[in-house]
């Protein structure tokens, strides 16, 4: 039953030394999630080793087709996985051997368990990849739409969470699309450096039969065979670099996550949350738990577990294959889950969130947030010294706050009181329409410059 | 099928939103493995409801029966766990609800489920406190079966993986049991430390209800109740203190797994590992992979890892109960059953392990081991200073390997050439026999002091 | 100068072997933040020599009082500490040489490097952990004083940042008096665990010499000699447990940090930070960035590194001492500099923290929050069940927001419609003052309950 | 003096408030390891203001004159650093104050520090990607003349520690060249993603004034400027990258690490280590600590845990810059120096590495590891099903076990006897250098393998 603590552990295992030797060495449990990669490896080998003339041709044949019956098994939920058989490749095999009789027995030719899982492993991290690659360009996009809809509301820029300056709801969303475009980039990279076929590579010394590792590499979209043996069975290296980029990336979505529970604050009142991704009270209406955002928020936590567990077991151990490293599955199984999960609900509620423009904006000239407009314009046309602008600036604010108004409400004449050289102009800056349309430089938050910049994610995302 | 990230994840789900907010939402997939701590839990409220006349008695007997029934019907397996009733409060309710109608209505009452999941929490955390307890103790015994047969077998003691010194075999033993007593005192603390209830600090407000929280603590085998509801449903320190407990103690089984591995190498022989915990090789005999060692030392990364991710998840969270903090439990239950399998699987190893006797002793006295016990003497017996002492044994080691032999086999004359106050004595205490027999100072491996020890710990285990 | 990396390591070492191997070997760069324990440690070594009769009085007595120079040197900036001679144990016995020559020879009789280094560090740990204790009794005072003060103020109470029942300030404040008591507890805890003294575990197997370990422990402060020397020099768990407990601690000031960032936010403006631990903007002068909330909040992340760093160096390490084991020290230094830096802080950030009370209350009464108030006065009052209640409630909530007014400003009328039983009493119960009244569970918000919960802690920190 | 806890921290600091927010809150006990880049950085803003308009070329040249004075006395050590100046910015530009007076003042214009600090660290972790690159390479070529020399030496290959096949020392050798190599690209592919510049992202907004961004981009280096102001000073995903990479490569180097101590025990002596990576002791003239090797071994402890920090800090931080991003710099400054000290060690200690030719081969060929030569044969030649294959070999490893001889010292007709189609060909493949030059499978063990994939890396080293 549910506690598994009680009745299976309790002081010591009740079945004996057997029954926990298997509960800590069978990974049939787990492993049986790289089944299709498993098979396609073994297909892709069995066509090699007839193409080499290592076996011969109907051999191959029988063997790629019961491998493909295995799979239909497997996909249709009709196979029985044994944990006596300890993993997913003996489980394939003998039931391939339950199949095909004698052939079976001809496909571990030239290979061992240890080439084998980390094909298999290599593969699925491999999906993964390209699983993360689609998530994150959708999510960019939700974030792109987010970003050309708003490219103009103006809402609080902030640092230390107190408002800085006007900037616009597209400028934020685009900062996540950069975030996410540097992922993106990352997980390309990483599937190119891992993308060498460990086949071949056999118990870790290669192999005295003439087998064609380029050609297993090719059928199994590898780039290349590995060019060491011992380093092909020894590597976790792609695992590493997986778990390493969806922690980066968990990161940003940390971020976002974070910016949406402040967002849905009643004080805040950015952002309306869609009911499919909060949860709310039966009794009081305005209560809406951003629970999805939260949830998300707290991968990153997972994640980043998973890649400490991963190097604090690949630490220190010896060439070649040692069992720790039988630990790698489960962590980087868990991670993916997460990572491809945050992705999905992300998306989901980028793309569902309603902005509550007028608090935005409201909130976005609070403050005196253009204060620091006011001070580069004396900067710039009077060419006051920065120090000096700011001196000027600090007793205008002083003044408005005395009056109770804004910057914009004080007359030129109070202006020019404090620094005679002000003109009607200042006003053009005064403001938050202002202030953003004014933040012209390369990469800043003018609509115009916000519109560019989707324009080129649009375009190299296409 | 096994292949969850192409069908479930891939671009986007393709059952859309509601399938991803449930993935990623609903918790029944997990905290089932507390259905038993939670029917506890609900057990003990309904009492005390009826104690203080907040519901009647009779409606508290039927809750309290009903219970009863739906905990049978988890345990034998034939209840149906429904994820759209997302976790395992909703679930035991809504069955409690079919099996005795209205009354179960009446069983949430002065109580909310932030308070009831680290109610149930806790007590699985308790629960598996004491699992640990019982674990580390067998393990103990273990080891002190080991250290009691081998009190007097020597061989060599080890820094950095160079021998330094004879130790005997029972002493080293015994260093593990002085770890694992740490570990138990550990868990005994975090245990009294943890033992308060927060069941009655209600959503994070406590209630109005005139309920009786020390009952309900009493009932439930806490101390006492909690003494702040805010922090009753904000905590989960216990969790934590677990984890940072579990991560220590697996890092002691991590250090002798590895000394495992190095011993049972084909180059060292100290030990030989029974069959029940390695594997073996069809064609060469003489290879048997210690597959049980190499797995434990690996479970303290994923132990670690848990308690990372936990950390992390609490990392700046506003009080009280945010969604975030569900992502607890699973990183607990697969590090508490690593470390039961562990435990477990140590002390199988442990208590079937054989000792190269021969082997370790030959290795005991090589490499001049007993070398500072000759300085040791030139000092106690010589009055010589430390460092000439030091001299003079370097200069007879040196005489040693060039006359191609070890300490004990200089003649006295060798030795008096040398430094001519040596007498007949100092035979006495070379030989790795000698060496350990005079390590006398309390905690010392003379077989004496280890018997000593040993007597020590069996008492305290009693 | 400042960019190491070019001149120093700039593709190879300019220096040469020598210079990398003293780069990564020396550890007085460091460990002369143990000068004052390794001194206590030989003072009391050089004592308990003499008691024995292994060395003279007089020898023992010139060690003791040279030792004592040394150190005044240390404290007064004069010694010049050199790194040809690697570590704080041989700066300290070098110039004890210097001054009293021939009898500093006789210091290190009966003990090596190992015992000596996990005595200095274990005796630097305890250091801290009672600094610690120091630091969060004085941290829970200031909460203390703040909870006193606003015991009876009103705020909303967060569930998932959301509104979801009104507390009183100082239940808030107390929350964070239960968290830091049970740090105190742990490192309480780790204390009397850790405090055993590994002094005359001599290189691991203990010595033939006649000493009194019970001696050395005693004059150290210590409980007890530690029971096995292959251990002694071995363990590390109280700088793990150290950090555990520190992480832990960490993690709750994040948390308030966390509240404090939020709360000073331009939206909730629940509180002032003292101009003392924030900056502020020349120009804004609303702006005032809650700089040192923000720092303690980010110390979580160094200390747990600290802590991930430990566990990962201990990994596997066979017995007794290994190299590895230097790099315990600056983890533990830098976790234990931050987190007294971050309750010193959060100290003074509490005891000048000004709650801004109307801002309190005005957030309290918003939303509805006393809906479940309304709600369990029909369970209690008119036996309602729970989600009959809860049906009840929606509907005048309902109602009120389609009047656009708060529940207490429903007419009895209208509640009776909706349920004909209501009565006036009703009216006690709505109201934020009302509410947090009425929560007097044990531990509840209640302000009569928040008073006796302080008065309970200022008994115990007495 | 060396005990800042009692002096400086007991209690509460003796100093008050002031004394914990400098602590706290200053950085340039830190940051002025970036003044170099802090300058560069400033004189290139300088020129381009002036090539824009925004300030004078007199200015602009009195500022970068002066920036290169302030430097000169920073390199020379000349310069007093403040606390009360906070960080290196200011500090800098205090000091080109003092020297060249009001132009000083317009520096700052059209930036903040917020791009600034971004600036510098990128600057920095770049200068640390080169010199990671350039000690990877070193390390490679040292991996890669070891290789070359013992290409066909035999040495035993391992899994789980075991002997399992015969392998070639040039191979092993080799393994770590290709886990260098992935370091290498690693690095690369992380320096191509941070090359942007956020040199004119300003507070967050970016600017009004007519700046170039992509001027100061090129002038520092850079490839383009970053193009979201927000993002440009809330990244630090470059800092995460390298410490990502960093934490693989330090895994790689821990296993070799291990390999070492490994080795060089008493009971291996598979290699000699040079005395200047290792200690010895004064009165055991075989005791060689492999020192250098278990500290790098540790160092992945190091650099991992200043990797889960950063991540730590930076999750959940809303947009943009908060003080907690100030914990970033401490982190990658210590696992850089790690990095570089643990590859220049590695490299010294693999350039002086002895291997003890006779002792690898004997081990090579001891425990019948030429057995799946033996089966492969059987298969190949006689076209053997591999399960009979192994059947067979199984019975003769049992024969030349009970005759206590090795394989290849069986005789014909013994063999013959158990499997009656064996020929005299069979002995072509036992016997360890047979063994390891019929590995000919691409990137095998075989030493003609060997030396094309060392061609091949040396070719691309070039």
């Amino acid at each position: 039953m549910a506690d598994k603590s009680n009745t299976m552990w309790g002081g010591r295992f009740a079945a004996g030394p057997d029954a926990i030797m298997e509960a800590i060495n069978a990974s049939i449990g787990f492993d049986q999630r790289m089944a299709r990669q498993d098979i396609e490896g073994s297909r892709a080998h069995a066509a090699m080793l007839a193409a080499t003339g290592i076996i011969t041709d109907s051999d191959a044949e029988a063997i790629r087709e019961g491998l493909l019956t295995v799979l239909s098994e497997i996909e249709s939920g009709t196979f029985e996985f044994s944990t006596a058989l300890e993993d997913i490749h003996m489980n394939v095999e003998s039931r391939l051997k339950d199949l095909i009789g004698e052939p079976a027995g001809r496909l571990h030719t030239a290979r061992s368990r240890n080439d084998q899982v980390a094909t298999d492993f290599k593969l699925w991290v491999r999906d993964q990849i390209d699983a993360a690659i689609d998530g994150i360009e959708a999510l960019m996009k939700a974030f792109l739409k987010q970003a050309e809809e708003g490219a103009s509301w103006v809402m609080p820029g902030f640092t230390h969470l107190q408002t800085a300056q006007p900037v616009t709801w597209g400028h934020h969303m685009m900062a996540y699309v950069e975030m996410l475009g540097r992922d993106l980039s990352r997980f390309k990279d990483a599937r190119v450096r891992m993308n060498e076929s460990p086949l071949g590579g056999a118990a870790l010394a290669g192999t005295s039969f003439p087998i064609d590792r380029h050609m297993t590499a090719e059928a199994l979209g590898f780039d290349r065979p590995t060019a060491n043996s011992l380093d092909s069975t020894a590597d976790r290296d792609f695992a590493l670099e997986y778990l390493s980029a969806a922690s980066i990336c968990a990161m940003h979505l940390s971020r976002f996550a974070e910016e949406l529970v402040i967002w849905s604050s009643a004080q805040f009142r950015f952002v309306v949350l869609s009911d499919r991704f909060s949860t709310g009270s039966s009794i009081m209406p305005q209560k809406k738990n951003p629970d999805a955002a939260e949830l998300i928020r707290a991968k990153i936590g997972r994640i980043l577990g998973a890649t400490v567990s991963l190097f604090t077991v690949m630490k220190g151990l010896p060439l070649t294959y040692s069992k720790d490293m039988q630990e790698d599955k489960e962590q980087v199984f868990d991670a993916a889950d997460s990572l491809m999960l945050s992705l999905a609900a992300m998306e989901g509620m980028v793309s569902d969130l309603t902005a509550n423009i007028p608090a935005l904006e409201a909130s976005a000239g609070s403050g005196f947030s253009t204060a620091t407009d006011l001070a580069d314009w004396l900067v710039r046309e009077l060419n006051m010294p920065f120090r000096d602008a700011h001196h000027v600036t600090g007793t205008l604010v002083a003044l408005a706050e005395s009056k109770g108004c804004d910057l914009p409400d004080l007359t030129l004449e109070d202006m020019q009181n404090v620094a005679a050289g002000i003109t009607q102009g200042v006003f053009d800056v005064l403001g938050v329409h202002n202030s953003v349309n004014s933040r012209q430089s390369y990469g800043g938050t003018a609509p115009d410059q916000v519109r560019a910049r989707i324009s080129d994610w649009k375009e190299r995302l296409k």
